[in-house]
């Protein structure tokens, strides 16, 4: 063990846990994210262990698996303000619900979990494991990674309230050929953008109560770019892809 | 908010994430629990809430889902010994995993995630989540609730290396009639004690590195109970049950 784990900071400031991999995900701001995991099946993404896990040992037989938990700490958002209810964007974010029925990141202990499809592991300079199907914004902190276990997480007969089937597409997206060209010289090294563009704004990523009569440009940052777009009669049209 | 969350506490020690709940539950001891929930279904357990959070306020809306994430501190743990690898009892013991690729409960950073059946939520003095198929430890510290969404943590295709399947009851178990007459007694305040004992004790609780021609008499800790047992060609025998 080359650093101690559960000890306090130096500064003053505490941390029980000390993250053992960090996430790389093209989303580089909150504002886009799908809800959950696995709404964008095709995301792209790696969890990079961090000294002294990234080491073969610590995932051995891990490839056997083909999904994999990710407990994570929500690490944009801001502190929590002691408030017992939120507004689930599902509910058209008029309506308060308990902030242990929901799966918002605004929680007393800003612990999250996703699980992600395991692609491969790369075992060059260090350990990355390729994930697909992630919901989490680039640099999120990793507190553990466990195997899935189907007969214990995959439970068949759960009813899950007024979030038991997944948002739909709710946006048809409008892309000119001129940008969509723009976006093939991108994807060279940013994996499949345009289908990530499109399935990222399809979802509506706009706040519940702006959702009517809205004239705004929006702009959606994917790995280094900034994707703006504007919404009409259930139609988002692309307006520019420009690096940020 | 009544308590601070996220600060050092006085002592030195640092502890960034504070429970908001805890378990009550009738395994008062590591040895004997199901290494996975959902193995025993019927095992009743309480999540009770603790200020601040103990409002209704804080699970409005629960009462929709019939199942329930717990998020929680392995809190009997020794601290991580920095040990990359781990022996799963699934492969007999003898065989080494990486500590990401397993289960376990000693891992770089001692948190555990669960899903359990939500049975009904008591709101007489302050809140208490009746809940079964857990597989923790009376006294665990709970860092977050969340509901399980079937859409999000259903993974039906998911394929689980060497835990696909949950593991088999192994023992047929033997209680004389005069132990079970006791037991029912014990079942007054002790809900499926009866039921729990035989469940437990037929997942074959010893290290696996014992299960040959073993001898000795093993006790399990059921609620205050102490439940002694000895196995012989696949026949687990109860000799006792009293209070600890």
């Amino acid at each position: 063990m080359q650093q101690p784990i559960h000890t306090a900071k130096a500064d003053g400031t505490s941390t029980a846990f000390s993250p053992v991999a960090v996430i790389r995900s093209p989303f580089h701001e909150k504002f886009g994210i799908p809800r959950q995991p696995g709404l964008i099946r095709d995301v792209p993404a790696q969890v990079v262990l961090l000294p002294p896990f990234n080491r073969k040992e610590a995932v051995r037989g891990l490839e056997d698996f083909t999904h994999i938990w990710l407990i994570v700490q929500f690490h944009a958002c801001p502190p929590f303000d002691g408030s017992m209810t939120v507004r689930p964007p599902r509910l058209g974010g008029n309506k308060r619900m308990g902030v242990f029925a929901t799966r918002g990141t605004h929680r007393p202990n800003p612990i999250g979990m996703s699980v992600v499809t395991l692609v491969r592991i790369d075992y060059e300079e260090g350990i990355t494991l390729h994930i697909k199907g992630g919901d989490l914004l680039d640099g999120t902190p990793v507190y553990d990674i466990k195997p899935y276990l189907h007969y214990a997480d995959a439970v068949h007969e759960a009813k899950s309230g007024f979030a038991h089937s997944p948002p739909q597409i709710e946006l048809r997206v409008e892309i000119s050929k001129e940008l969509r060209e723009r976006c093939k010289e991108f994807e060279k090294i940013r994996p499949g953008l345009l289908s990530l563009i499109c399935q990222v704004i399809g979802l509506d990523p706009r706040p519940a109560f702006k959702k009517k009569d809205d004239v705004r440009i929006y702009g959606v940052k994917l790995y280094d770019l900034d994707v703006r777009f504007k919404v009409k009669d259930g139609v988002a049209t692309v307006v520019e892809v420009v690096p940020c």
